[in-house]
Formats: C-alpha cells, structure tokens, sequence
C-alpha cells in the first residue's frame, strides 16, 4: 500500500474547486482553505458536479474518495501536504503573501502549483524563502474533466522537483505539458487570447453573431483540434507533398491583409522546416493514408458520442438521419433495420462487441414498435415497452463497415406481451450472424409498472403476431 | 419520389473529392470535371475514405449512391447540374475563365458554389454574365465529414437562390453558415489565421514543439470548442454572475502585452452589451447548470469516444485507467467488475440500453479470462474466447450516475467450452439488476475457428469451475 496523499487546497471557486475535485476523487485527502464565506457552499456544487461527472470516464470504478477537510488558516491547510495548489485571485501581491503564508508551514519537498493563467514563474518566485518550490500549473476549466495542465518553471526550480511533480499530476489523471521558456499567458491562452481578439472583431464589425461564431468553430475545425491538435491537422491535409511543402504555401498568407492582427514572424526557409521537423517527429511514423483514417475514426466517434447527447454536430446528425429513417412494411419477417457498423462498436477480438448486437436488436425492436403505434409521441405520452429478457446467438463475426439487416417477426402479442426473433443479416450475402429472441413487457413510464397498451397498440400487436404466424 | 438530383463538381482533389462524395453517398448523381490526368485516382482515394466513414455516423442506412461520371469538358459537366460547386485553384483569374464557361452551358436556376477561401464573393462574381448564380460555400476537410459550410452572397445574390442552396447543404448533411457581410476570409479561417500567426511566434521562439502545441489544444480548449464553441464556453465560465460582467473582465487583458497580435478592438460598454445580449439569445433558455451539465455530457461522451479509438485525450484516459484495473480473487461468485454508468448509455426510455448489458457483461468476462490467464497478451498471441450464446434477464432499471458490481461464476469449463453466469448488482444496495448465462467458445484469432486453449488455460478454467461448483 502506498502512502496516503494529502493535497492543500488555497483559494475555491471554479477552479480551486476542480482541482480539490481531482484529487480527492483519486483518493487523496483534501484539505480547503478559502476565506469566502460561501465557500463550502461553491465547493460543494463543483464537487457534485465531479462526483457525477469523472466516475463515467472509466471502464472501472475509482478509488475510493479521500477525506475533505476545511479548514480556518493557511498553516493548518498546508502543513505536511504533498502537494498545495494555489487558485487566489490573479493580482500578484496576494499570492506573494500567500506563497510566504505556504512556506512559513509547508514541507520544504512540497509542490506548490499555482493555478495562474496570467504570471510567469518568475513573476511568483520573486521574494519566496524558496523560489524553487513555486511553479505554474495551469489547468482549465472544467478541471475535474479536461486532462492539460500547462507546467511552468524556471531556472530556480529543481528538475527532480518538477518531474516528481509532473508525476502526481499524471497519476490524478492529468496531463502535464511542460512549457520550454517562460511566457507571458503560456502556451494555450495566447491561442485563446488570439482568437478571442479576432472574435471581437467579427462581433462589433457585424459579421457574425456569437452563436454563429460559436457554430462556425464546433461544426469545423473545433471537432478536429480535439483530436489532433492544429500541425497534425495541417499534416494531413497537406498530403503527400510533405509538411514543407504545405507551410511554404502558407507564406502568401501571411502577408495578406485579411485580419487585423498584423505582426507576424517572417516565415523563413529556417522556420519552415523547422516545422517540418518537428512534424516528422511527432507524426513521422504514420503514413498520411493512417493518419486519415485514425482523424476519420476519431471524428466518426466523437460525432456519433455527440449524436448520442443530441448536441452540437450530433444534433445535425440526428435532423439529417430523420430523412434516412424508413417506412416499415408488414412482410413476413419485417426488414425492420439497414445500417453500417460504426468504428466505434468493435473490441479486443477485431469484431463488434457482443453488446452492439444487443442494441441492433434494441433498435430493430423500436422500429416494430413504431410502426404498431408505439412510437415517440406514444412514449412522450408515458408508455413504453421494456426489454425483459434476451436470447441472443452470436454466428459469424461483425466488422467495422459492414452494411447489415435485421429481419424482425412478432412471435408473442398478447396483453402486456410482446416477443420478437430478430435475425441479423449481412446485407451483402444474406449470411446471418445473429438472432435474438426479445421478450418486453408494455409498462406505463410513469409508475415504471407494467400495463395493458392502447388498444390500438395492442390491435396491432394481435394483427401483426397473427400475420407472422402465419408466414413462419 | 423527389426527382434525382445532379451535381458537377469542378476541380477535384481533396476538396472536390469530399463534395463529390457528400453528393454521390446522400443519393445524387455526379458529375466530374478536373483536366489532372490523375484525378479519377485522386478522387477514387477520397471516395473510398468518404464511403468508409460518412454511412457510419448514422444509425440508419443512407440512400442508394448516384451514379459517378467524369466529363471532359466543363459545359458537359455543368449542362442541367442542379449544383455546380467550383474547387479550382486560388487564382482569380482562373475562377473567372471557369465561371463564363460554366454559365455558358448551365441552367440559370443552378447554384454555384465556390469552395474558395481566399476570395470574397464580390471578387468571384465580376464580369460574370450572372453574377447573383455565384456565391461562396467554403467547406472543411474532411468534407464527407464535417458539416461546417460558410455560405456567403453580396448584394448581387438573389435571396430566395441563397435560401434555395442553404436547403440543398442541408439536404446532404451540411450546415450553411450564412455569412452577414463578405470579409476576407469568412469567419472560420480568421480564427485558424489568427491562431496559426501565434503558433509560428511560438515554434519560432523556441516556446513549445508541434506536438506540444498540438496537445495543449487537444488536451484542454479544444475538445471544449468542439462542443460548444467560443462564447457558450465563456457564458458557462462566467457563471451566474452573467456574460456581461464576465466580457467586462477581459477589458484589462486587451491591453496585456502578452501577444504580438495587437490591434484590438476597444471593450466598450456597447460592444459588451451587445456580446452579453447575443449570447441571453443563444443560451439563455438554459440555467448556468443546465449549461454545465450539458457541457460536461458532451464531454464525457467525446472522452469516451476518443477513449474507445485509444486516440488523444481518450490514450491519457486508457492510461490512467490502468492503475485502476483491480485484481481478481478466487471467490464464489468472483466480483469481476465494478464501474459506473456513463451517460453515454442511457436510452429513449431513460434507462441503460439493453446493449450495454452486453457490453458489462462482456467486460466482467474479460476479466475472468484475464484471470485464468487468457489475458491481453494471450488475445495478443492469438488465442481468445468468442461469445457464441448469451440469455440476459433485465430485473431492474439502471441509470447514468449508479455505481454497478458484477459477480460471476464459471459454471462450465470444459476443453474449449467456457460458461459464465454474471449477475449485476447495484453497489448502493446489491440489489440484482440483471443476470447473464454466458456461453463462450476458445478460438484461434488466426483461423477464426474453435481450438483447445493452453494448457494453462484450461487447468485454471477448470479449477475455477469446480471451485465455483462447490459454492453453488
């Protein structure tokens, strides 16, 4: 068993509140020090929040939660914590009365963080009893989901210091990024604040309403940074000519006049492959065909994870699909779904897992539902039917890409009942490879019970049942 | 039946290539023209990539693809094209050329489309015999994936033809951006300008690498704006104290010397109303809560997507994820799995999909594989267990949020045979939510075919079967 961690919290708020999140969900002890009288109340909605939020992240369950503490000075806060992460407000003169409040108590081996998005490490150092303890790390915000953390330190700073901090970080779930030079916002604020200029530009100009600007970044280039970043992205689209190639054609640009933030670096040869360079090393060992199809991946899962919430480009997704969604027809069985098997449904073994087959059958079962009158304005109106049983066999092996049907037949209808065999069949060559024996139960969704359908709904569930005896 | 609508794509490469494809795989008729003696490959590798991806973001399947011709003269292509999107090279002159050609051959009702996005539709519309036929539709790589479509008209634009072309987009997919005013450069790129002027300044000062630049976009803000963009982002951070009061904090930061992109706009009061205002008309149906759950759903889900392609933020969280993993014990029944219900899971009805039973349960037998020794370097040796038969009972409703154990039993363990009864149990109360009767069959990932696991495998499958025999 390793040794219990205990993190000193200095400052709540969003911020504070995110890290003590962080920590205290990864089984450290947390200790808060926050003058604000509210803050425990603050504190403890960010923590919900987390407590609801982060756990979902995992395919396993966290440890256990660490004890969270608040407490009435700086000195009891800090005293013997490993790590101590300042978040006070962003003017220099409190944090450098706080830093000395810190090391007036702390272990001399303590990490102090300091949440700041404003000051350089130099900037907090000045007048410490020991600079080298103070560093920059930068997180955002929500901290209890966003892995980054900008790492900042100087030439004070010890190196073991900084990678036994880099380590803790990491073992929270983090991701350090440590920054080469110290600079004025670091590395992803300016990028921000570049934006954010241009941003108001647009506004006051007239261009563009913020919502517009808003679906101008999450329909487009939004979704591809939160893969692979703005370089790896240019690789790819620069193709096989090479990464050279493409930044040498970004020259002309840069002397357009097309915005009206102007002072840029000359974009010499140096520069140019420099960048190239640094490319070839992050990417070198992916061809541009590889690269394309683990981009395509990535935004086919994030989209689809979107389509799942019903927002941003997922809630596109799901406008468009309604035009995709077919007429069923009474045959004997019933072609009750056409689909392509999505990236995202395969596992270990290289085929879909056996769980997507269940929602296949989950989703076949809800087109027969919708079509004996059980559709979504009747499930608006209270009453559903629920899965109660499930026999599935799995025959031949699903792949990522493969068009599929299933083939549905009512084989139970009465009352509350309702039985289907699905067969799942490769749309290529008719081959099947899987049926499903599915038993629901008509329930009212309010007192999650069950009850008797419409009689519409159940008419239809008779005729239907009937019809597919018949034919079987 | 609507009629069948074509399209003439002019100038092919990437760009034309995933036109071509958004048209050809939501049901249109193509037609190509590019003089490249390559470009039936080009376009071939881009259409392979599009109908690769494009069907697996729906869950139902997309119309028959149209029929895909390449023409050898422009008036061929564009002769009674309903669409005709223009991706020749950036170059004034040229576009021009190409416009009389096809307004030579065209029908006057076509649209137009430039995908250009260097040249404001003002520019490509002079000395066009109609110039209101012309109008920017500036798309994203990948195309057949990104919806984003800046739609830009001018004075000269027929209102009710742009309104006809924003319904055309829509109709495969796509979501036009109306631009209000022409501006170099639409919107989007003024951004990815704006943030490629600061990523030159950084690689040139020695800041941070490519890849680290990368992952502090992917990392932190940029999966944040794949979600909800720039300003939604903002209102959420600013919390209940309103976006009026959040913009008025930036005012000092515009005068921040921490960027070398310096003209700015002045923060006035007007300019912050007027942002405070267009953002209570983009978000202000939803409470600052609502706004964070929202967001942090997103999230989750994306994470989670990006988790399951081992890709970016999802590769830190399969890492971290490893510390996690728990150590089996040889009890009678075995716990095999503890996790939380992501929000990703949930249904129509409210409650956990049927499917994801399956993957639970799948999961919990992973790990009693792992534990007699059918491990990930086993699977990567080439010997795994396929699930060929499952009966599922569902008791109980499962929620997002709830913490679940699964409990197993090997029932069976005999040569290739492998049986599991897994139940599923609340972790609150241990209440049983369902149970699954696993039957699983050890196969060669080579041949695909069923074959005796190792022999270690089987002597500690069958110890844990008549361990678990005994108990029963």
């Amino acid at each position: 068993m390793t040794k219990k961690l205990t993190a000193a919290v200095i400052g709540g708020g969003v911020i504070g509140g995110g890290w003590a999140a962080r920590f205290l969900l990864n089984g450290w002890d947390v200790r808060i020090f926050d003058p604000d009288p509210e803050a425990e109340r603050k504190i403890g909605e960010v923590l919900g929040n987390a407590r609801h939020a982060l756990p979902m992240l995992y395919d396993y369950a966290m440890p256990a939660e660490g004890a969270l503490t608040f407490q009435e000075t700086v000195a009891e806060t800090v005293e013997g914590a490993d790590w101590i992460q300042e978040s006070v407000p962003e003017r220099l003169d409190i944090k450098h009365k706080v830093y000395a409040e810190i090391q007036g108590a702390c272990d001399a081996a303590a990490i102090i963080g300091s949440s700041t998005s404003g000051y350089k490490p130099s900037e907090l150092q000045e007048g410490a009893a020991r600079p080298g303890q103070i560093m920059v790390c930068h997180p955002f915000n929500p901290v209890y989901l966003l892995p980054l953390i900008e790492v900042v330190a100087t030439d004070a700073s010890d190196a073991a210091t900084v990678d036994r901090a880099c380590g803790m970080l990491t073992s929270v779930g983090l991701y350090p990024l440590r920054v080469r030079k110290e600079i004025d916002a670091h590395i992803a604020d300016r990028f921000l604040e570049a934006v954010w200029r241009e941003a108001l530009w647009l506004v006051k100009d007239g261009i563009a309403t913020t919502e517009e600007i808003d679906n101008a970044i999450r329909y487009g280039f939004g979704i591809r940074w939160a893969q692979m970043g703005l370089f790896e992205t240019y690789r790819v689209a620069g193709g096989e000519a090479g990464m050279k190639h493409f930044i040498d054609q970004f020259g002309p640009c840069l002397k357009w006049p097309w915005t009206k933030l102007m002072d840029v670096p000359d974009l010499t040869d140096e520069l140019a492959q420099m960048i190239a360079d640094q490319s070839d090393a992050q990417s070198g060992h992916l061809t541009i065909r590889q690269l394309e199809r683990k981009r395509d991946g990535n935004l086919i899962a994030m989209m689809r994870a979107l389509k799942q919430q019903g927002n941003a480009s997922g809630r596109l997704l799901n406008e468009h699909e309604k035009t995709m969604r077919p007429t069923l027809e009474a045959g004997t069985p019933m072609l009750s779904l056409r689909r392509t098997i999505p990236v995202d449904w395969t596992d270990v073994n290289g085929h879909m897992n056996e769980g997507r087959y269940g929602q296949i059958f989950s989703d076949a079962s809800e087109e027969v539902m919708a079509y004996v009158g059980a559709d979504d304005a009747y499930i608006a109106g209270g009453l559903s039917y629920f899965t109660v049983e499930t026999t599935t066999k799995y025959l031949a092996e699903t792949h990522a890409g493969e068009a599929v049907e299933v083939h549905s037949r009512v084989t139970e209808g009465k009352g509350k009942k309702l039985r289907c065999l699905h067969e799942m069949r490769r749309a290529s060559d008719g081959e099947v490879m899987a049926t499903c024996d599915q038993f629901m139960l008509h329930v009212s969704l309010e007192t999650r019970r069950t009850c008797d359908p419409s009689p519409q709904v159940q008419k239809n569930v008779e005729r239907l049942a009937a019809l597919h005896s018949e034919g079987s």
